[in-house]
């Protein structure tokens, strides 16, 4: 074993015991935000929970927290936004597993919201999920300064609507069935999940009332790690079995869906997004040590099995 | 012909000029605020367009309006928050309408979203629409105040989700088929249209800076005008003709929806409305010559025939 495996081997369970860590801050976060009311609309608030409590791996709550903590920004202030990013990000995948969009009866190992509800349901869980994210963002609790929770609000509506997730699902339908090149997946990709991911690392600096070239640095990082996560995510649709990544294996390839992995083949698609995650943790270098869990992450993103 | 009725048909066209005037603001708005991108996602904007352009009678855009010109707000600004407040009304109709929900195939005179292009698309533009409702409030340009801007944001909030219009939806939904007594359906109603048009009533005093007890008697205004609009519109529904409103007539009723007009009976549910209207209107009481459109909608929208 060399010198150099075993600082792979610390940072790893050092990052393991973070993203635990920061899972639990914002499922208690999740769970405070997200009460159960009395009265019939009881069964939303339910569907909501559902959605959104006890699952996935919290990447982008995780994000949220350790660009955060580069400038030193309260946990409780840090855990809502990346609860009000993980509320967003539930939403989607509600709406995505819908009959009428991918039609995916599991989700994280478990029935889809409108498997264990109904469609109704989940269409109405999903879109308040939505509203409650924008809501928890604009909230006094969520930072002293308003210039700054409006900020917050709109960065999420630009990474999350028309011009960012919403338009890549769009941009998704309407290509299925075509062969796209490699700078059409490409953009497809950052539209669909890059954006967000890319704002779970702004949002720290703008909690952060960082400078702005900080802000930028982080951004990037965050577009370069989006990108490396989404190529290792269909890298295991091809290469992964169902219950260890809890949805159905092979479903992306089957579907004939536009990914990176499509356009380059196994091996080079694992090169590339290697060198994405690289380049991701070099945005990092003037940060120093406290960036090391962020470094740490981009290697793992590529690497992970589930 | 007596005086009385003379006043009623001057204040009546006032109206109507003022209605039509705030509607052709708040269209040009939303054109503004709505552009069509370069790209496979352009379907997606022309989505969200038809879902918002060109229709309705655009009531809670005129109370913005109305309310944010008692504090002499800019018209630019408030027309915004009008704009944004009918793309999240306009994403709650497309989303009613899907077949999961009431399986509605004209709105407004016209094949409903998912009819004009398919349900995915009519699922993603209603998503698209709500997060552009929220980023629309929280962009500089809507007050240069980012304070009134969250507030904003946080009011349309609480307003939409849970525990206000999709909240009301979700009771509608598990109480279908029951049969809800007075209070309930006051409830139910309150929730799943009253928190908007209240809000709508609200948003002027936000924009104006208003003192909280302004801001509470417009609240109440728009409390008491949100019910009687209701009920009205449930009385439409029973006396009114397809054509005419621009949906299918009789629906609510063959599907057994709890409303005031199946509480009360036609003539106590008119009568209801009548009053609410008045004690709508009593709330602006100390707003003067300046609120005299806003008395006159009060009246209007329980005479109203379509």
């Amino acid at each position: 074993m060399t010198s150099d495996s075993i600082v792979v081997v610390n940072t790893g369970s050092g990052l393991t015991r973070a993203l635990a860590n920061s899972a639990e801050v914002v499922e208690s976060t999740l769970d405070y935000l997200l009460p159960i009311p009395e009265g019939a609309e009881a069964r939303l608030a339910e569907a909501m929970r559902y959605a959104t409590l006890g699952g996935g791996k919290r990447l982008r709550a995780f994000l949220v927290m350790q660009t955060a903590s580069l400038f030193s920004v309260s946990e409780t202030c840090a855990a809502r936004v990346a609860a009000s990013i993980e509320m967003l990000h539930a939403y989607s995948l509600v709406h995505d597993d819908l009959p009428a969009m991918d039609d995916d009866d599991l989700r994280r190992g478990k029935p889809s919201t409108h498997k264990a509800f109904d469609e109704a349901t989940a269409i109405l869980a999903g879109d308040a999920l939505q509203c409650r994210a924008f809501e928890v963002l604009a909230e006094p609790d969520t930072h002293s300064d308003p210039q700054a929770r409006c900020e917050l609000v709109a960065a999420l509506g630009a990474a999350s609507g028309s011009r960012g997730m919403a338009g890549g699902q769009m941009i998704d339908m309407v290509t299925e069935g075509l062969t796209l090149d490699g700078p059409a997946v490409t953009r497809l990709q950052a539209l669909k999940t890059g954006r967000l991911i890319q704002f779970s690392c702004e949002a720290g600096a703008i909690l952060g009332r960082a400078q702005s070239h900080q802000r930028h640095l982080l951004a990037a990082y965050g577009r370069d790690l989006g990108a490396a996560f989404q190529i290792a995510d269909d890298l295991l649709d091809v290469e992964g079995d169902s219950a260890e990544i809890g949805k159905t294996a092979g479903k992306d390839v089957a579907a004939g869906k536009a990914t990176m992995v499509a356009v380059l083949g196994v091996e080079m698609a694992r090169a590339h997004a290697d060198a994405l995650a690289k380049q991701a943790a070099n945005h990092l270098d003037g940060f120093g040590e406290k960036a090391s869990l962020l470094r740490d992450l981009a290697a793992y993103v590529v690497q992970r099995r589930s």
